[in-house]
């Protein structure tokens, strides 16, 4: 890890260090939904994939500015959740060929990482605020809105689509 | 993996994938939760972190009762993403000094694993009813709506006392 955990001390240290790896995991979903968009056939779900990456080149930016608000540097510290929940969908989906079960798992996938950052941003959100910066907590509180709506459209897209078809 | 990816051609095939991966992982926060208790030193959260061990002891025996009615064998394939989640928390936790600080983290990492679960049990619950297994989805239902009780619980023990505690 680039930041040292021994180097956390206060509450302080801790949200600085978890905005590091939240950064560093939205940073890696930039990378990984291209390949997401490329593998899925719904067309409901490549456009919910499409518009995602938008959203989430926007929260790449949006921690850049939490960084700048609080005075500290805007850098990565390893994050093994995310390598793992992305290294999960890439074993499983890697292998799957039919096209709509594929497309569940796709679903399925990007559920987790959702998932993921929604517990990290709502931690991040409590914190900022205990800490006295609800300016912090306003920019941070703006993207976990937009993670549960990617989450919902998710559900909405498997329900109504894809689960169905993979089943048939 | 123990269940080779590629043998995922039918949703069943994925459910059944699924459910051993959560089984896999519930495993492992059975094996996780006594050392975050041991870690906790907060009353409120390690006795949210004691009622959630037996909680879990009781989701993996609900797995091993789905895979029982759905006539598969109870195994489990090894899951990435819940192995990322809790190397994440002992790197994290295992080096901060400051009890309370430590306790944010705790109950943060606590909040990832929850929240993973709450995205796979969501999942397995979809399929298993477009599977015709709605047996299958009451049984897991029960374990959903506990995950999202120990979050919840989770965000009021960091609200009210840890996060205070360790911003002052």
């Amino acid at each position: 890890m680039g930041f040292f955990s021994r180097d956390i001390k206060t509450m302080n240290d801790l949200f600085v260090h978890t905005l590091r790896d939240i950064y560093y995991a939205e940073n890696q979903i930039v990378k990984t939904l291209p390949e997401m968009i490329e593998k899925a056939s719904d067309p409901g779900l490549k456009q919910a994939f499409q518009s995602h990456l938008a959203e989430t080149k926007n929260h790449v930016k949006r921690v850049e500015q939490v960084f700048q608000m609080h005075g500290v540097a805007a850098k990565a510290v390893d994050c093994p959740a995310i390598d793992g929940i992305i290294e999960e969908a890439e074993e499983v989906t890697g292998e799957v060929e039919d096209k709509q079960v594929c497309d569940a798992t796709l679903a399925a996938a990007a559920q987790a990482v959702e998932h993921y950052e929604i517990a990290r941003y709502g931690t991040l959100i409590a914190w900022a605020k205990k800490l006295g910066r609800s300016d912090c907590a306003s920019v941070l509180q703006k993207t976990l809105d937009e993670e549960k709506a990617a989450d919902k459209k998710l559900t909405d897209v498997a329900e109504t689509r894809i689960n169905l078809k993979a089943a048939s």
